[in-house]
């Protein structure tokens, strides 16, 4: 099993305009090969930014990377670039091998 | 839905040591109120250390915190402070509530 998280900063009281575009974003995820579950979670709020993240977790890292080459994956991405407003940097991915 | 992750930096080399810890760890989560469910997840193998994260999904947050002021918790924390040659710094936590 696989967990793929994407880190958001996102800048202060733009929080509910951030939730508001993932959900009405149509990912599709439901019909990747190997795609199980995903969520946005929300860390700590700091003074310069609140930190959320995607969580989606794989059957396997493979499963993942075949779905990021994909065509169903740029779908989901061609609006990223949008709404740059509401972000402070880049977000960072870390991805994370489930051992036990 | 809340997501508890505790971050830990491994000395390269000393992979499998902490892994086995887990494996061996008696954690008693599953009778706790709330709790849902636990993996051990591995991140990236940087040059100086090699990122692992506890990664337990909670009800609420509320169970969580209950939890870390139980009995249970004191107990499965009771070995914390044994093999500190497998890390480098201290853990660094990092919860998240679920809004998707």
């Amino acid at each position: 099993m696989y967990i793929a998280m994407n880190r958001f900063n996102i800048v202060p009281g733009r929080e509910t305009d951030f939730e508001k575009l993932w959900q009405e974003r149509e990912t599709h995820l439901e019909q990747v090969p190997g795609f199980l579950d995903f969520h946005l979670v929300r860390g700590e709020k700091q003074d310069t930014s609140t930190l959320y993240a995607s969580h989606s977790t794989w059957a396997s890292k493979a499963d993942f990377l075949t779905w990021t080459k994909s065509e169903a994956f740029r779908q989901a991405h061609k609006d990223a670039g949008k709404n740059s407003d509401l972000y402070i940097g880049h977000p960072v991915f870390e991805g994370f091998d489930v051992i036990i």
